[in-house]
């Protein structure tokens, strides 16, 4: 590493000790990192010019130079998370600290639609929330709901058929005016927002009931992407080989004993709102618990295929709460092998967490990797 | 890192020299590992000293101080891999090269005896193959068909129910003189002499047909554990939620449909023999074909969920050849969402995987940090 790659090196360990201990002075940043106080200041010079830091008024005034306390710059660059959903779209800003500044979904039926269709009108949200926020967005990550390549591409979304190898980083970086823009799975992307945002376990399942099931694998506090990048398909784990047709060629996948769609013809529900409303009648209680017991089939295999001590219910299975949640703790008991039971929660952060994962990934890659000024 | 620990690394480094290119010269060592020509001449002596290396004649004389080239010793120390399976045990010594030495194997059911009388029975064989080789063992690894714990006991093993708890390490060291003992799963340890010295691929599921069904996943070149240390159960992944019930306390596992006593129970085959003298008739072709079809599930749902890129099939699966993975393989092809196709093949390395895997780990730990003499 050169003196340049020592400084940017430097320069991101003082901005992460900024963002963990803010608000925090020059002292305190060169004591725990162990840099001269000189270094630190010039660092922070740095960090203050390009906008990621910022100075607070002293407590009390001092004598010679004022050495204000820092931290992270609530109006300098931001992050926006976009999410193309199998019927919905969203947008979502995140600050520097993390706090979302703007966020709206709409209804947006992808699936019998051109990929052009939902792309604009994804990149139209995101223009109106970009706007709304008022801050120097940065950089954008896009939510998507199936298999994401190396390139930013949708390879393929089982539940979006016309969705076949689309350039989704490309296309959408041209309609935003050249930002930088990334891709990933949805459940990915939410999985770590629970991570980051809502209090989860550094090692977990995270299985969430959309139109399709996302899971996602966090494993020692980072994403276990498994060889091929593409890790944590629990929705095509099969629980009734002889089951009905799945979307994606097999038959009896988790996702048609347990995605929302069976989820409601079972019930007898129209739609989500009126599943929650009923969800103690008799016929919908037996969906939601059959509903229940597939997944923790599946969870079980996954459980004991990879040792992990935590399952989160996330989009529809934490809104359904502890009848869902009942009824997968009784098959986990009975399935898992080791001991101490695995420890099963609901997320806190409901529809928006692949939105919310999206745009903080932005935020704490700039936080990882400062821009050089 | 000390003087003594500089020097301790670099008699790691220039042993696996020794081993990765051996025949070899000390000049050869020098330039491949930067060392002085004087420090590997003084590490090769402390390496000779403590038998680890030895020199070949040299081709031709020279002038001055000979420089006879370099291999591993393979009357040094060497590592001893014990089996305790479920009817069986097994014991085999390999030299500091990798190679076989001595290996016996012998029937012992263990499911309706104390383990005490399984331990004693594993410890004779050793005796007994340890006298036969004739090598100087140092080290011991035991596989086991189920949980191991942190301090090498046996937690649980569905198939052996009275073995909970069963302190192997200790009791085996005590049974040996003294011995270091190790513990490891079996399947984990099979699918390490898959990669070690079966040419396998260094991302794999690996699946061996026993009494019970072992799983073992192989990432980067080593055996992924999960957070919590056991991972690899493909054998309780549930294949028919409403199935037979498993020795698991589940139903339906993956065990109940592909294992052993499921499918010599379905062909109407006494033993494994008789199974594979008649597995071309219409009855036991059946069975294997359903048995097939069940792993390939299971295998499907691990694959989706881990995005590995092959397939090995190991014990009684790859006894059973073409037909079995045939089975395997149109399940995989369905339900399998990530292109390219999964690379399925047949381990090469027969019943004495886990045994292999097991000597063979004690001497890699040997070459990987080599005792201070």
């Amino acid at each position: 590493m050169g003196a340049a790659g020592v400084r940017r090196h430097n320069l991101a360990l003082v901005l992460r000790e900024v963002a963990d201990g803010e608000p925090v002075s020059r002292a305190a940043v060169a004591a725990r990192t162990g840099l001269t106080r000189g270094t630190v200041s010039s660092l922070v010079e740095e960090l203050l010019d390009g906008g990621l830091v910022t100075e607070l008024a002293a407590a009390r005034g001092g004598t010679g130079r004022p050495a204000n306390p820092l931290q992270l710059n609530r109006s300098g660059p931001a992050g926006l998370g976009v999410e193309i959903g199998v019927d919905h779209v969203g947008a979502c800003v995140v600050d520097l600290a993390g706090a979302v500044r703007a966020v709206r979904t709409a209804e947006s039926d992808h699936r019998g639609r051109a990929p052009a269709v939902g792309l604009r009108t994804a990149a139209a949200l995101a223009a109106e929330v970009i706007a709304e926020a008022g801050l120097a967005v940065v950089g954008a990550t896009v939510a998507l709901p199936g298999v994401v390549g190396p390139r930013g591409e949708l390879q393929r979304a089982p539940n979006l058929p016309r969705w076949i190898d689309v350039p989704v980083t490309a296309e959408l970086s041209g309609l935003l005016r050249g930002l930088p823009v990334g891709t990933g799975n949805e459940a990915d992307l939410a999985a770590l927002a629970e991570l980051w945002c809502g209090g989860g376990p550094p090692d977990m399942l995270y299985v969430s009931g959309e139109i399709g099931v996302g899971g996602a694998i966090v494993l020692g506090g980072g994403l276990f992407r498994g060889a091929g990048g593409r890790a944590g398909e629990l929705g095509h784990v099969v629980v009734d080989p002889g089951g009905p047709r799945c979307s994606c060629g097999g038959r009896g996948c988790l996702e048609q004993a347990a995605g929302q769609d069976a989820l409601l013809a079972a019930a007898g529900a129209t739609d989500v709102d009126d599943l929650l409303a009923r969800q103690h009648d008799a016929v919908p209680a037996a969906a939601v618990d059959a509903a229940g017991r597939a997944l923790g089939v599946a969870l079980a295999g996954a459980v004991n295929l990879l040792d992990v001590p935590a399952v989160v219910l996330g989009g529809l299975y934490a809104r359904l709460g502890t009848p869902l949640r009942d009824a997968v703790a009784a098959e986990l008991d009975t399935r898992v092998l080791t001991s101490p039971p695995v420890d099963i929660r609901s997320s806190v952060l409901g529809a928006d967490a692949a939105l919310r994962g999206a745009a903080t990934s932005v935020v704490r890659a700039l936080l990882q990797l400062p821009p050089a000024s």
